[in-house]
């Protein structure tokens, strides 16, 4: 495993017009690019996440795993707006010297494919053997496919869509409410808006759950209570535990991204848009999945040439391709024939 | 119409142990009671309505609807800890004279029926034809009907549950955590928190939904957009509009009294419990309904002696009772026989 920042000390142009003067890619590789570069796994991580996929996807990812580092190079970065190293609102503005914070413009999904693309040419990658991505992972890649058709030989786009919904924007606006309530948010402190991203941060996993979910894990035992259920505490302490490794300002950026996903923006319809992706392509949905259904991903699997869609079950609604590693590798090993 | 406060000038004893000193119990009636008193119709309202259901029922109640003043009386409390009249974190506390914002203690659903007990005794009502509660209304219906089982004659339960879920109080904590966010709440005044309450409804309103329904009203015609969608604006307009009508102390009581709604607490099983109903029951439950599917209502008709069990079709989720007038006025005339 290798932890790297290369900073790209040119300025890029957003789509929203505005310019950062430069920018710093936070980026992981595990393993070796083989001889004649065959073996390269790009991994696109989702909204929350970083790139060391051992962390966040540890069934999946690692010694012995399906993407196992002896057999593949693996590559997963960091997104644009993010904290985990890539160039975000508490980064430094070269033109200031000051941290951004709120001065941070609005990014987009294909933003961060600017940035993914800087660091493909960097690492001299001309071939993707397999990418994948969900969630906001998938948004990325969805892009980044789009964007380089010719780089990528397989790839999974799994519980992600072709356009974010309304649905998924609400979600993020309420959570962003919560931030824009704590009046601290605005403030040039890095923990500005912390109480506001514990409220969003529990608003948000009840789009990654379910009602299946929650009954099988947070159920009191104690009949008498009249308030501080379990499923309070549980509420509160993802909430504490997401405050003291992120950042609101981050939080509110990325959550903006997500909701203009949109690949069809400036482009023409999504058949014609997604008519140029060559790849084998697999699109994954989770049955019980609430914020990206399933609707999302069979109407991508049906615009896009090459494709293939397939279902799993899970009882853990979106967070699903996070825990339901078994059926996950079972699916690869037949989609790649590996 | 005629919309009265009734001031009960003895304590009252909450079921987590303090007293309210008097209690103010605001109620609308319409209509007329017969001579035999046997066209009593009592609506429980739910969560943030009030006691005129011509407002927030306009398709049900009124002239030549289905409860049709010139036919039924109709009754209708404002709930406990709500701010429509009837006592609750903005009204004075008789003892310090003084608005109880923050100290008003915790409530329950029963405390609630407390003062529904109260009221129809005031009003010599000793028949109920019909009764009916959706949501928290149902809550309170249910708990009504438990400790007055003789009462009743027919009864609506709908989209309503036995023991408020792990998920729902998920929800409601997410919606306290947005309170709590802004730093305003806990002062003392009417508008502390609005911030939070603003943030709160939008997350509520998430529940009470579907994607379908968003889908379906909230889509941008503008595809260039890179924020501010048409429907960041609606949950923003939503959640100011509760905002003027509402305080962030009765949402945050009013929320603990949905989580700790729970039939069996301190009494024994729910089969045991629901054995004493003895009017005939419709348990109704709405398909698209996320925050109190339907599993939780076929239970409750499971359990209850005289029940049937009806679902209706809606694509707008949980406040489908609120819009499918028409398929829940058949059922009741079916049901009712009128």
């Amino acid at each position: 495993m290798r932890e790297k920042i290369y900073t790209y000390h040119h300025p890029i142009t957003l789509e929203c017009g505005e310019t950062l003067p430069q920018v710093d890619i936070a980026y992981h590789t595990f393993g070796e690019l083989n001889e004649d570069k065959s073996n390269v796994v790009w991994i696109c991580h989702a909204f929350s996440a970083n790139s060391n996929p051992i962390e966040w996807w540890p069934g999946m990812v690692g010694d012995g795993l399906f993407f196992d580092p002896k057999k593949y190079f693996i590559v997963c970065v960091n997104m644009l707006g993010s904290c985990y190293g890539t160039t975000g609102p508490l980064s430094i503005n070269p033109e200031t010297g000051k941290k951004y914070y709120h001065t941070f413009p609005i990014v987009t999904v294909r933003d961060m494919v600017q940035t993914l693309i800087i660091l493909r040419k960097k690492l001299e990658i001309e071939k993707i053997f397999f990418a994948c991505g969900f969630s906001m992972g998938g948004q990325q890649l969805l892009e980044f496919v789009i964007q380089e058709p010719d780089v990528f030989e397989n790839i999974l786009l799994g519980a992600t869509n072709i356009q974010h919904s309304p649905w998924g924007i609400a979600y993020n606006e309420s959570q962003r409410l919560a931030l824009y309530a704590d009046q601290t948010f605005g403030e040039e402190k890095d923990d500005a808006g912390a109480a506001g991203l514990k409220a969003a941060r529990s608003i948000g996993l009840l789009s990654y759950r379910n009602y299946m979910a929650y009954n099988k894990t947070q159920k009191d035992n104690d009949n008498s209570k009249l308030e501080n259920f379990k499923v309070c505490s549980y509420q509160r302490y993802q909430g504490e535990k997401l405050v003291k490794r992120f950042n609101a300002y981050s939080y509110d950026i990325l959550s903006k991204a997500m909701d203009n996903h949109n690949i069809t923006r400036g482009r023409g319809d999504a058949k014609e848009v997604l008519s140029a992706v060559k790849c084998n392509t697999l699109v994954l949905g989770i049955t019980s999945d609430y914020l990206y259904p399933l609707e999302e991903q069979q109407l991508l699997a049906s615009l896009i040439p090459h494709s293939l869609f397939v279902e799993i079950n899970s009882d853990f609604g979106h967070d699903g391709f996070l825990i339901e590693n078994e059926q996950i590798s079972k699916i690869l090993s037949a989609f790649l024939k590996v």
